[in-house]
């Protein structure tokens, strides 16, 4: 996982040139600003192969961040502007991804304006401490990585790159981080600077040194933290190369799926429709919000659901980049399974009304069901009838209730433009690679605990 | 309902009779003793028809209760001993239903010695206070006849004849009743003499005028009790005599059976044993509590359970007495019909397990469930594993775990000396005129609501 020597040659001479590059244009168009490199190729932390550059390109309070913008426009040939916060630019530059971010150069990490501001002071907290421990870093990272907790993007909900250096700095080495953590237990709190200022809801709370009010693992999410303790308590146990480099997930022929219907004997329900234009860290809460509501809805149902899973497929495997710098149009496919317990159900329903006593109440439920199967019947007090149930089968309802579902700002209106559903066989009709390994994954869902 | 002069001067004198020869026989005897005519007989509260006579034996306190028994035992030339809290004696004489109960006569209803002892303070009570309100009580006897609420047996649950003479006391009239158990909730407290003792968890508590600690509605369940409730609502709306005498239910042709089965498209599944040779206050607990046994393993195992029911069919239906004189051994069967939301699952199953923050449990968890179809994996912190599930049919759990569940002291063993199952279909072998009533009055289930 370390760079050779002619990999972090290579990282340093490309990073010089867009450093010297944005100097010579500050220069030239006489802006007062300063380039800074940051992220993990500036402390020595990039894992062997990764090819990403960050550099911020910093200015004075009360200036301008435009004439900086305007500096990144003009160091690729081919670009982007991307928005968090405030725009930058994305370019491909000599095979890296390089990310040029206009920020304000503050005086201290409290009193920034916007989220990019922070990062100068995390490159240099992280700077000062990290020497010696880059080769533990990296261990930590690929660990991660091949575990499936790394990333703070909100796809993952993992472990940032910033958060493992903290770690590493707060235990000493790689090992020190997977014997602590195979303690923890949910609201650990680490706070290395001993300066917390607020409490905080997450499972885990790493107060920021550089900003005591903000918690660096906030996004990380319960499962993927204890996805971590599990693995890191057997690879103690157990030390395998294949925690870094686990064998990869292959794509599932017709046959395996079948075999896996066969083991099963459960109903699968696929919910399929176009994806939006739109960067993976907004699809992502909606898509996970949207799979929600479709399990809300089966299961309100009586349809009571196994387990589901949602993805977002490309349908043509896209080259490193390619998508992003402007597509066909043709941004894929959102998809949803869900694995049913029950998936037909009987046509008597029960429903329960108010008790007797609420005597209005009671009035308007009996009269709302004139002609029940049974009863009106007195059951704990409370009455109930059983009437002819709508929806037999979660396929049924799902056709007819699924587009009036909450699905998310974006989702919702292109699930109404148009969607498929498959049921248990009729899946096999997708080919997809990308989806036949995300069924692979799904089928298998082991970690490592 | 209100008995006729011939039926009135008819009971008085078959009551006359008993009496004096238990005068006739103490005398000869030797023995103090007070025959007591007790019940409704004895306050005009009788309804047309009834055939039974409630005559008490009273004995002096510190004295015998068997030279009482003795007496009683030679009174009908045919007769059968029973027990309560002591023997008694139950014969038919001259086509009425006879009890003959010793008891003691204390000084006040405080210092009983059994429960028997306290009838003569409640037919004292009674009969002081109904002269003129007799035909009140017929009414709300036969009103709570009609809609099932009467009998404080356990079979039903309902409403005892003191109680109901104790109800028209307190509300002055039949109707004075109805409009008070309109406005009833649950915890509803009738305190005739003003001196409640004591708090009671009954859904309706009556205190008895003779006993400040005892509640006379303590056998009144909560269902039957909003039975009342809402029937008495309707009533006063809409006054029917059907209330009184509702249209008898008739059993169900196999035609009828197949609708209900086509029409419900549910899962019915029937178990069938020998009943006990027991009285139905010890069979009858038990019924409910073998009935909520196997609901719970079917709910338990993922059998969602509609409804259920039970009762006790006696195959050849009886004359009056003939079974309690003593019969042919054969008790008759007991039944249980369990109606079933989902009756199959799939073959996968989910277990979840301890949170991995629980380490050692984590451990265990993990290595019993060694060769999982799915997982482990972390959700919601905790671990989970999806397997093989053993029974996928309702029927192969029942089959096979039904005569391990706890059904009760004498049902239990009953059940493993055989039993049936019969599944939809199937029950249509059962012919009985008794079961095909009960599954008539189960796929109605209407009650006055």
């Amino acid at each position: 996982v370390r760079p050779s020597f002619e990999e972090q040659e290579r990282l340093r001479s490309v990073a010089r040139k867009v450093v010297s590059r944005i100097e010579e244009l500050a220069g030239s168009e006489d802006v007062e600003c300063e380039p800074i490199l940051v992220g993990s190729a500036a402390r020595g932390t990039w894992l062997s192969g990764d090819h990403d550059l960050d550099v911020f390109i910093g200015v004075f309070e009360g200036s301008s961040l435009l004439p900086a913008l305007e500096i990144a426009r003009r160091i690729a040939p081919k670009f982007e502007e991307r928005y968090a916060e405030h725009a930058y630019v994305h370019a491909i530059f000599e095979g890296f991804e390089l990310d040029l971010v206009p920020c304000y150069l503050v005086e201290d990490a409290s009193r920034i304006l916007s989220a990019v501001d922070r990062t100068p002071f995390h490159n240099r907290y992280v700077s000062s401490r990290i020497k010696g421990l880059e080769d533990d870093v990296l261990l930590l990272k690929q660990f991660m990585k091949g575990i499936g907790v790394y990333g703070s993007e909100l796809k993952v909900g993992g472990f940032s790159g910033y958060l493992a250096e903290l770690l590493v700095i707060r235990y000493g080495s790689f090992l020190g981080v997977l014997e602590k953590a195979a303690l923890w237990r949910p609201g650990e709190v680490i706070d290395l600077a001993g300066h917390s200022s607020q409490d905080h809801e997450d499972p885990l709370v790493v107060v920021d040194p550089v900003d005591p009010g903000r918690n660096v693992a906030a996004a990380l999410t319960l499962d993927r933290m204890f996805q971590f303790v599990a693995a890191s308590r057997l690879f103690l146990k157990v030390p395998d190369l294949e925690f870094f480099f686990p064998n990869p997930i292959l794509p599932l022929s017709d046959k395996e799926l079948c075999e896996q219907f066969a083991k099963r004997k459960s109903t699968l329900i696929m919910l399929e429709f176009a994806a939006p234009d739109l960067v993976e860290d907004v699809v992502f809460p909606q898509l996970r919000k949207a799979e929600q509501s479709v399990r809300a809805l089966l299961d309100r149902n009586g349809f009571s659901v196994l387990r589901s899973d949602a993805d977002w497929h490309r349908a043509v495997p896209s080259e490193m980049g390619e998508r992003e710098m402007g597509g066909s149009g043709d941004c894929g496919v959102i998809r949803m399974l869900f694995e049913l317990e029950v998936a037909s159900l009987p046509r008597v329903e029960r429903r329960v009304g108010p008790p007797v006593w609420e005597a209005e109440h009671a009035k308007k439920f009996v009269s709302s069901h004139p002609e029940p199967l049974s009863g009106p019947y007195v059951e704990d007090g409370r009455l109930v009838v059983e009437v002819a149930r709508k929806f037999v089968e979660a396929s049924e309802l799902l056709r007819s209730q699924v587009s009036s579902l909450s699905l998310g700002r974006h989702l919702g209106p292109e699930l109404r433009r148009g969607y498929k559903i498959y049921v248990d066989q009729e899946i096999l009709k997708i080919g997809d690679l990308e989806f036949r390994a995300f069924m692979a994954r799904y089928f298998s869902a082991r970690e490592w605990v």
